[in-house]
This record gives structure tokens, sequence and C-alpha cells, in this order.
């Protein structure tokens, strides 16, 4: 019926770890259900042989027993099948399994056949901080909130942290185009209220806008900011999709450093056996997709990530990934100026502390509480 | 500290239903903070008073014990905190709350003033209807694959399924821009060979290539596929975003019927306390976006949603939304077509009935199974 046709493939294959929940029989079953669901989507018994049979469906590379009710498989792929667009490469890692309950993605290894299809993040850890001049230290970062405060009011505090000593100024994500404080009048404020502090303090602080919008809005949006003179972009792959968070990485008029923000990921990682790990969602794929550095809740904080989670997305942003640079983990959510030296503890100096509300809780003098943040880090 | 500044706001709000696990405590907590994480992200006691604390903040319209240990909440937010991008009203129904165990969004209600900000499907089922002159039977749908074909093979397949008498002929969405079948010769041999058919058997069946891939390769591919004579669009906004969804909908170059696939949705439907309820995800966002019919894999075949929850993405396909055209529900995912009986039942007319791997397996001859499938439709 369906034709064996001699397909010309590289032979590199990339892998992907599964983790299953249930006994062995159904655990087993998954892996290989896996195999077909990923790539041909059609009966076992109808595929073709041949290349189609050999080398199109995954192959399972292992299988084994992680504890009583949970498996590990590790199934391979023609990097072909990826067609070397992110889009297509998650299609296969968990497009229509992630409708399956009881597997979650574990963790990516893609060789470098696979990788050089990606540019990665543009700066990453040391270029990022090449721009900002701060070879060693944490980088401190705070947002620009509540929501509904006019441009005009965004500006001055803006103004107020920069002059405490914050080196990365975010728009809270949920900053867009609303009437009461439209986009580019909010750009062009906050740009200004950073530069106007930056001369009085002599330091680099930036600017970094959320660009997070529909279609092709968001690449308008990001044009706007590195014209108007903003320092870096955040955005939202949740909500725009991880291909749009590649184009303004690789757009070279755009040339600033990009933060991934987790909204609207959540659901991958709410449920223990399902989903996608936190070290490949917030680390391996934010950072192949672009990244420079990855927003995630911090554990702790007002969300429910562990210690341990928070780890391993520190790994998914370092881990080797051939010419993919590492980039910053920027853990918040609820943090407070008082957790910085056990964060320092935990997560050394290539971070991004990004303490938001925490920075208005500190004190009344919003200036003061960033300068005692930034003797705080400095200190260490 | 944070100026209390007058904002001028329509007074309209939308609502969204939010279900709470947990007890009544923990649930009520859970309602409370929602009006923040989702608006001011802003330590309550800091949010100023006025129109930010009054107007901005999420409004708690009702709570609910809807059984033992699970709450519903009605949250409200001002119309204007979506910024009227789908994006960022995505973000306030759940963008950091996705990150949250225990929280799931039942279902939206969106009033006139905001609608207004989106045009919706182009055509939605009347619509639709009337381009393939099909006014009253269910559509009959199957998809190109297995991957791994060659687009010449491809286009032999699209000709003898159309052959057969099937209404749209789809990409598996696993087919994007493989070297083994390039989207643009797979897209202009299916349109060629749909062609061929349709001189023969004096019917309208069209081809719906997969446009998915990474930035505004998603709108090249759909720009590609309009001009080379494609019926329709299938898209997986999982992958691209809703966003990009909404710009090919709201795109008059391209002006075709948009699908829209589940693939890397999955998690949110998964985990039945997290997440996002099918109705909404697969139904109210799809539409709202601008999809025309909504794929999703079927109650009883390789998936695992309940009869109750394949009724419930039905009602999302339909509930009244404003001008918002209603949108074919497209039940796949393991079907075969001795269920089409069975599911005429559930469905009624206004479906279409996605048979993809089940087509080959009904019989050796592609042409004579499509027949049959045919047959069956128009004689219920």
């Amino acid at each position: 019926m369906i034709p064996s046709i001699p397909i010309e493939l590289s032979g590199e294959r990339f892998r992907v770890t599964y983790r299953l929940a249930g006994d062995e029989t159904t655990a087993c079953q998954q892996a290989q259900d896996i195999r077909y669901e990923q790539t041909v989507e059609f009966p076992a018994d109808l595929v073709p042989a041949g290349d189609i049979n050999d080398h199109i469906v995954g192959a399972l590379e292992s299988f084994e027993r992680v504890d009583y009710n949970h498996f590990q498989a590790v199934v391979s792929y023609a990097i072909e099948t990826s067609g070397f667009d992110i889009t297509q490469l998650l299609n296969v890692v968990f497009g229509n399994f992630s409708i399956k309950p009881g597997v979650r993605v574990e963790h990516l290894e893609l060789p470098t056949a696979l990788l050089a299809a990606f540019k990665g993040p543009r700066f990453g850890r040391e270029g990022w901080r090449r721009r900002l001049g701060i070879p060693n230290r944490p980088l401190l970062s705070t947002a620009l909130k509540p929501m509904g405060l006019p441009a005009r009011e965004i500006g001055e505090l803006a103004y107020r942290m920069a002059l405490g000593g914050i080196d990365i100024i975010k728009d809270d994500h949920g900053l867009a185009n609303q009437p009461f404080a439209p986009y580019k009048e909010r750009v062009e404020r906050s740009v200004e209220a950073v530069a106007r502090a930056n001369l009085r303090t002599g330091l680099h602080c930036v600017y970094v806008p959320n660009v997070t919008a529909a279609g092709d809005a968001t690449l308008r949006n990001a044009l706007f900011a590195k014209t108007a003179g903003a320092g870096g972009l955040l955005i939202s792959p949740g909500l725009t999709g991880f291909g749009v968070l590649q184009q303004l990485a690789e757009d070279g008029r755009i040339n600033l450093p990009i933060m991934s923000h987790p909204a609207f990921l959540g659901s991958f990682v709410t449920s223990p056996d399902n989903g996608i790990s936190h070290q490949v969602l917030f680390g391996q794929i934010a950072r192949l997709a672009g990244a420079d550095a990855s927003v995630y809740p911090n554990y702790g904080g007002r969300f429910s990530f562990s210690r341990e989670e928070c780890i391993s997305i520190v790994s998914g942003t370092s881990v080797p990934m051939g010419h993919i640079k590492p980039i910053f983990p920027a853990p918040g959510g609820g943090m407070t100026i008082s957790r910085v030296p056990e964060m320092l503890e935990v997560y050394g100096r290539d971070v991004i502390f990004l303490v938001g509300g925490g920075l208005h809780k500190q004190g009344p003098d919003l200036v003061e509480n960033g300068r005692y943040f930034h003797r705080l880090v400095e200190a260490m």
C-alpha cells in the first residue's frame, strides 16, 4: 500500500529521555508508542518496511526502571525529522505525546549536526557580562510594576531603580500595550529615565521592555525597543512560541540580550508525572531558542518549585550543548533581598537576582533599597 | 511610595472561571492571590489605593464549593488589562498562575467590548461549508502520512484520497520542511494531485498543508500555500503561539480556512486539577484566535480524552461569543471508519471526522476505503 522508498539521511540522531509513570507493562508500551506517535503517526503494522521503519520511526535506545512505578526510556530520532526548525523539533520531542498522561520529557541530547541549525543565544553569560561591564558578580534585576501606572510614572520608577544601582530593569511581563501605559511611550520614557540615572551614577544600567505580543507585533516591538535605546528584551515564549524568541535572537537588526519569562509555560511543570522537566523547559529549550537569561520562580517564593528543581534549571542553562552558549538563570517570583546570601550559596556568581515586589518591601526609599541590594551582593 | 493616579477605564470587564483544588482555606487564598498575581503582581499591602487597587487588581465575583475539595472562583478583570492582544489576554487569564499547581481555567466570558478587538475565524462552520459546497453532512477529513515519504508519493496518496471522496486532505502535523519531502514541493504536488482527482470526481476536495514553523516562516508558508492553490491551512498553535494563528486568520492575502492542531498543548489538559479546560483550550481560545476547525483526540482512540471532555470541546466551539463564529470540532487521533455511526450520534452534523491511519486500516484499497467512508456518512 504505502511504497517503500529509500531516504537520504545523515545517520545523525538526537536523543530524548522520557520518564514514564505506571507499571512496567504500561511504561514499556508507552515507550513503544512514542516511537511511532512522534514520527510516522501510523499503525505499526502498516508502516512500510525499509528506511521509514528502520530510520524514521523513533528507536528505543534504552529502557530502565527508575523506581517502583517510574521508568526511563531514551528514544532517538533522525535529525532530519526535525526539519531543522525549533517548532518541528519540539513537535517530534513532545507534540502529540504531550496529550498522553504519565509521560515527561527529562533531557535532550542534540548532536552537533542538529545544533548547527541553531544560533542559540547571541550573548550568553559572558557576552552579556561584557556588555554590562560586570565581569564577576551576580547581576541585579528588578521589574517595573504595578500594572495600571501611567508610562510617565513607570519611567520615574525606572529612574529610582537605576539610581539605586540595579543592573537590569525589566518590565513586569504583564506590561503590554495597555491604553493606560502604551508600549512606545513606556519604552521611550524608561530608556530616557535610565540614561538620566546612568549619567548621575556612572553605572551601565539597562532597561529591558516586554515585547511579547501577537504575531509580528513582537518583532515590531523589538525593533522599536532597539531604536529607542533599550538594553535588552523580555519575551514570554509560552505566549509567543519559542520560534518567535528565536527570530528575535537571530535578527541582526536587534542585537540585544533576551530574557525569557515563564508565563503560560507552567502547565508543563505543575504535575510531576507529565510535561517537560524544569531543566529542559527553562534551561535547554529556552537556550536553544536564543534566550540569554531564563526567568523562573525561585524556590521558597510565591511559587512551588523546589530547590532541586531550581538547581536542575541552572544545569540546563549550562550543560554542554555544542556551540550554544551557557545562559543566566534568573530566579525571581517573590524573592526578597534578605535571601540574597542564601541564594549566592546555591547559585554562585553566574545568576541574575530578580527582586520585584521585594525591592519595594525592603523599605520606603526605593533608591536606598537598590543601594542596599547592590552593596549586599558586592560584599559577598 | 507608588503614586495613586486616576486611570481612564471603560468599566467593561471579562470573567474567568477558575477551578481550585484543596481545602476551603487554601482555595480561598488561591482565589485572592489570583487577583493580584494575574494583574499587578505586587504585594497587596503596597498596591496604591485608588484605581489600581479598585479596578486593575482582579475582582473576585464569586467563590463556591464544587465538591469536597474543589472550589470555583470567578475573577473579573478590566478589559484594558488585556491590551486587546491575544497573548496578553492569555497572560492575564493564566500567565503566572499556570505555574501554580491546583488551578484550572474552566470558562471564559468575554464582553462585546473585548471581543471587538478580535476577528475570530474568517469562515467558521457555515463559511467553510459554503466554500466546500456541503451544506449539511459532516465533513470527511484524513491526513497525509507517514513522515518519510517523498513529496511525490505524498501527492499520490492525496490523489487516491481525493478520488475516494474525502473533503479535506490535511498534512499530518509532523510533515514540516524535512529534506525528504520539502514543504514547497509537497504543497505543489498535493495541490496538483487533488485538482486532478477533482476533475475526475466532480467533487471539491481541498488540500490543507501544515504551515507550522518558527517565527515568520509560518506566514511565509501560508502565503506560499495560498499562491499554490491550497484550500486551507493547518497550524499547531501550541508550537507557534496563538498570536501567529490569529495573524494567519486576519491576513487578507491568505483568506483560507484554518485548522488548529493540539500538538504541544497536551500539558494543559493532562492533569485534571491543573491547566486549562478542554472547552476553553480547544474551543474558546482556538476560536478566538481564528481557527475554523479545532482538531483534538476523540474519546476511545489512542488518547485518553473522555466522551464528556469531547462534548465540552464541542460546546466551546459553539458557545455564544458575540460576533466570533462557531467553528468545527474535528475529532481524530486513532479513529476508525467503523466508529462513524456512534460519532454521528454524539457530534451531529456539524463536525469534521478526521480518520488518519484508520483510513488505511480499513482495507487494501485507499480509494475504496474513502468511498466507503463517504457512503457511510451520506447514508446516515
